[in-house]
């Protein structure tokens, strides 16, 4: 690697201001939400699909390693520059190229902010289902890279189901273009699908097409307390059973349901032991309703159920929203360390983690908070420790290393939207077993012979 | 390749009955839909995934191309052994293995006929979505290869939308296992998207997981009838921007319909230009009622309808249904010869894209019918014509040529849903430029470094 000789050579053709050299102004493209720290040598702000692909192509020649980042949201740590080099941050490229309301589709660049594309497909009667907690930050290139999930995903699934189309810069500084606008397309292997969720590692999203739905016009949200956790689960089985499809079920233990209330000082029944918020949304404002009802009988016959009931209004259930959404941000404010397990079981082994999780042995000064997006089987059980305090960060590992055993003993997964990055690394031979994670690393030296895109990620070594 | 060899080994697991040598019974795997035809060496009755690895470690060894066999219903050539050697049949992996109510997945050998699929899911008020035209003698296996489309799609999506679980063997006898019965999973590179529509060049499927959805109670059926045929598509675009979403809306021209008049004897009106079909579905029987009302007042306002209305009864829906699926059958029945274009362009560009088609100078020995699942954008334009003479075989490959031509112009895909297998091969260029084809193809020498699997297929030399 000749860092020099690549730095002479972007200097040629990228402007003083797209080059962040000093240390100051480069530690802010060193940490993600994972608060895990690496400083790039590098941080390069491409303006175009051409300053990209001639940045690789210098890359490439020096070996210099590259990272791209967006908006430093991801809880994997996946646009953490590990092995320094270059960090490619997408800020300028940021631009809502085309909303083609008769089609249904949008294109944009990977650096424009998911909600800002919200906002305007909100002004045209659009939606775009994907919708991340950390929307007002992450971009949709590091959405499609990292395949978000979100709360609406039981119904309208993940980020993938809806890029139909990508430019993409390959290592080598060539361009790609994959599929269009189009509903279907079979036509070669889909290196669409490969390519979102691949978190960087094979090549630098720079356009993508996405397809649009209309926007559900009316919603509903019933919340339901429960005075026990296993049996929240059992609850989300039990309405997936009934035939009804809502848009979100979503769970918080009451830890997660405590710590909002202290930081956003809520009033929420503090001694309930489970909160599970459930929506409806559709065209008619009949059906939806009578969904909602529908819910909402089937929660109150439910055991363990204290209290079930309909938002009044829109306010009321936005405020609730609020509460599920603020769950990760209030467990920061706490201030203890947090270790996320991003777990992903069949949806009827939910109330099975769930006792599993509930059962774990561990001492007084750790807490285990569970919350998450109980519709898709998919948890976020966090483990509060204090990592400066090694007693507990080791147990915080050990119990996180048998939430994962468990996962996987039930046929689940260890990341079911947070990405494999570095934190799931070097569990992921739990899950993948055998030939399949060399067959992964040939793919990635079919995009990537030089190892120099995203390296230290997703593969053990 | 030492296919001698290759035998004497095989014949030391197999049974002889589970090898097909002689030539009559051989000629049985020697052709699919497309009525091509290629003569295998050997036929390969697989029982377990064990016989298909140790099947794959010889012929690894050996250098005998291996092509993996479903039903044979494939309309692009897949299922041909081109290059001679081996077709392993599946005709005895056939199990469904299981159907998991509680989590609403089912798992499947690829041999399974698609409709007894459906069949066993009915009984249980369960749904597996994709349900192409040739399900009662097309696999699971051959659907999953080919990422199988179908007249739901508009709605419910393809196939690679319901496989979240593969168990594969790699043309070295190697059997990886991916994914299981999670809604979401994110570790690592999403390979069964890669494997599904991979039209067996990759890995040979030995295990299908597949999510399920809810049976909707009701379904209502609304057809239309046109005096001109852009303006059929003009009403298909017209439906989507009304915010309603049917589960189908298929299209048939003048041909189509007459073809299929005489074919059924059946008491169509000779004259329509087009008829479309547009089926809407839900669990609420007043909802799917308004909108399947709605459709039809917006069909009557729509310029070219001259008659508009709801099927009946379930029965008259079932037998106009069964019109569209019996299109391809009496145009194979009308004794010519056809080639079929399976474009599919954005949505909105539908109408223009007919009117190309119409528009298109032609012999008058040479007939052009279009029909297919026009919700999507993906019309089959199918032409007929006599492939003994050579001026309107010249002819009709000229016209096929200018459909591709436009259709990638318009931004779209040469093929929908039927694959690239043979059929679409030389014409890939033109829709897929750069380094996307050479990257596909290091992808296939990632998985099949000896190029044994399915050879011949997708790639152009």
């Amino acid at each position: 690697m000749s860092f020099e000789r690549f730095l002479v050579e972007v200097r040629g053709f990228l402007e003083e201001n797209q080059i962040v050299l000093d240390r100051e102004h480069l530690s802010h493209f060193s940490y993600d939400a994972t608060e895990r720290q690496y400083m790039p040598q590098v941080a390069l702000l491409p303006e175009s699909t051409g300053d990209v692909s001639r940045i690789m192509k210098c890359a490439c020649l020096h070996g210099v390693p590259v990272t791209p980042q967006g908006g430093r949201t991801g809880l994997s740590g996946g646009a953490l520059p590990v092995r320094g080099g270059v960090v490619l941050s997408f800020s300028r490229l940021n631009r809502i190229l085309e909303i083609d309301e008769a089609n249904m589709f949008a294109i944009v660049e990977p650096g424009v902010i998911s909600n800002n594309l919200q906002i305007e497909l909100g002004r045209r009667g659009l939606f775009f289902p994907p919708d991340p907690s950390s929307t007002v930050d992450s971009t949709l290139g590091g959405n499609v890279a990292e395949n978000a999930g979100y709360t609406r995903a039981v119904k309208y699934g993940v980020t993938r189901d809806y890029v139909r189309g990508l430019e993409a810069v390959l290592p080598s500084g060539d361009v790609i273009t994959l599929g269009g606008k189009t509903l279907k397309n079979v036509a070669g292997y889909d290196l669409i699908s490969l390519l979102v969720g691949s978190e960087g590692t094979l090549a630098i999203i720079t356009k993508i097409t996405l397809r649009l739905l209309i926007r559900p016009r009316v919603r509903r949200t019933v919340v339901a307390y429960l005075n026990n956790l296993p049996e929240a689960a059992d609850l989300i089985v039990a309405v997936f059973r009934s035939g009804i499809v809502p848009c979100a079920i979503e769970l918080m233990d009451n830890i997660a349901i405590n710590t909002v209330a202290d930081h956003l000082g809520a009033a929420l029944p503090r001694d309930a032991a489970a909160l599970v918020l459930i929506e409806t949304d559709g065209h008619g404002k009949e059906e939806v309703e009578v969904d909602a009802l529908d819910i909402t009988n089937l929660c109150r016959q439910s055991p363990g159920v204290t209290e079930a009931r309909l938002a009044v209004d829109e306010a009321e259930a936005e405020r609730l929203w609020t509460y599920r959404r603020e769950v990760l941000p209030s467990l920061k404010a706490l201030g203890k360390d947090h270790l996320e397990a991003d777990v992903v079981v069949p949806r009827y082994n939910l109330p099975f983690l769930v006792r599993f999780t509930g059962g774990l042995e561990h001492s007084d000064a750790i807490r285990i908070a569970t919350y998450g997006h109980a519709g898709d089987g998919n948890l976020h059980v966090t483990i509060l420790h204090r990592r400066r305090n090694f007693s507990e960060l080791e147990e915080a590992y050990r119990l996180l290393e048998l939430i994962y055993r468990e996962t996987v003993a039930m046929g689940g997964s260890l990341t079911g939207e947070h990405g494999v990055g570095l934190t799931v690394m070097d569990y992921l031979p739990m899950q993948i077993g055998g030939e399949a994670l060399p067959l992964m690393k040939r793919i990635k030296a079919a995009f990537d012979p030089g190892g120099i895109l995203n390296p230290g990620k997703i593969f053990p070594d």
